[in-house]
């Protein structure tokens, strides 16, 4: 039954030179990454690019290919090293275009802020053959363009694009998952956890060790689309940690 | 002038199913980037892949090519799940061994904490002809094979192995960087932005806006290896401010 699953995929782009300074921490993998796994698509893969045209041209290409969806963010605003429209036009070979949904959004944004200047009409700027995305905190959309989602750099305005997007991209069965803490060091029960996954053909377990106040500890991440084999396997690892005197804390440490 | 300077770069691959469900927040990527800078050498591009085999050879045979090194954290401990060392392996065409100082190290450690077991064992398992880096923390060393470094995923470890790195590699000149931050729309100034940028050949300008407490700002950072055209270019990216009306705050908000 696993088997005619159809797996939906996602790759993201974390565009800008200031998450590779280490600058800024990135927040936009995993917020994205948490809203693609609610849609029921998997983020397979992320990239983070310099303010570069060849780095994101190549990026773009390899990665859209391979996957159902792609998303970008950064790098879509007003000034110069704004880029990433630019680059997505190239990558695809079309031409950019000034939309005019997104110019009249952005006219009546800054009607009341000083007017729609050249650098404010550049956010306005698309792909030819693009769709607008809203963005409901400062105007300026995000973008569709084929499999392609252009959306800002800044998380704040990046979750309210992605919350217009829900449930508009076709996905799959969503991926559970459930997590099994224990104070045990993972290298003790590294045989109970590949003998347990063996067990549950639907699932994959991740060891996550942590190490906090002295103590050694681990996270168990069991992932399945199947909630019955999941639930199976969850319990099996339990009784599993039981049987060697290392009690289980269900739901995580 | 500028000409002249030989730029080092570097890649990192995050390995982990963990980021790319948005289960846990990437740390490293802006740890791994900060040291970096201090070494004088640049991160220029980061892939996050899961735990599978053929993305991390492919990841690793296109970023070790085309940088002068590359970093990869995730993947080192003793469960089924850790397959770093066997993909890096793969991609370099070489077999795994168990290091024999590696070994020892682990032998010591878990002397008192039960033993080295196979799964532990897992742990001195390195690509041959590689060396290892030292993890002050928990025995598990990090490795170096060629110009590859395997770091390990909990940030607290990859810190320390960072640590023992440090003045180990060779790198250029340190990029230097100057913020300026300004209560002003990004659009407002774009032109400024892009004409101060031109007139220092050395300097890159980026632009970082943010919304807080419903008011709009930016943060711009001028990127230079060369402290004079640098200091030069805050001075006038910040005269350019005070002309429009907008005070510059040196350092950012």
């Amino acid at each position: 039954m696993a088997e005619s699953i159809r797996i939906y995929t996602a790759a993201l782009i974390v565009i800008g030179d200031e998450i590779l300074s280490g600058r800024t921490h990135d927040a936009n993998i995993a917020q994205v990454a948490s809203w693609l796994g609610v849609q029921g698509i998997r983020l397979s893969e992320v990239r983070v690019v310099a303010d570069d045209t060849v780095a994101i041209v190549e990026a773009v290409n390899t990665l859209r290919a391979r996957n159902d969806y792609l998303f970008t963010t950064g790098g879509i605003g007003p000034t110069h090293d704004d880029i990433t429209v630019d680059a997505v036009a190239e990558a695809l070979g079309v031409d950019v275009i000034v939309h005019p949904e997104a110019r009249a959004i952005l006219s009546e944004y800054y009607e009341p802020r000083g007017g729609l200047t050249e650098a404010r009409l550049r956010m306005a700027r698309v792909p030819d053959g693009a769709e607008l995305i809203p963005n409901r905190y400062t105007g300026a959309p995000g973008i569709r363009v084929g499999n392609i989602y252009l959306m800002a750099g800044v998380p704040q305005i990046t979750a309210g694009m992605l919350d217009a997007l829900s449930g508009t991209l076709e996905g799959g069965q969503p991926l559970l998952s459930e997590t099994v803490g224990c104070w045990v060091a993972e290298s003790e029960v590294a045989d109970l956890l590949r003998e347990t996954e063996k067990a549950h053909a639907s699932c994959q377990i991740g060891s996550y060790p942590f190490w906090r106040d002295g103590r050694t500890g681990a996270n168990f991440v069991i992932r399945s689309t199947d909630a019955r084999d999941l639930a199976d396997c969850v319990h099996d690892l339990m009784e599993g940690l039981e049987g060697i005197g290392k009690p289980a804390v269900p739901g995580g440490i």
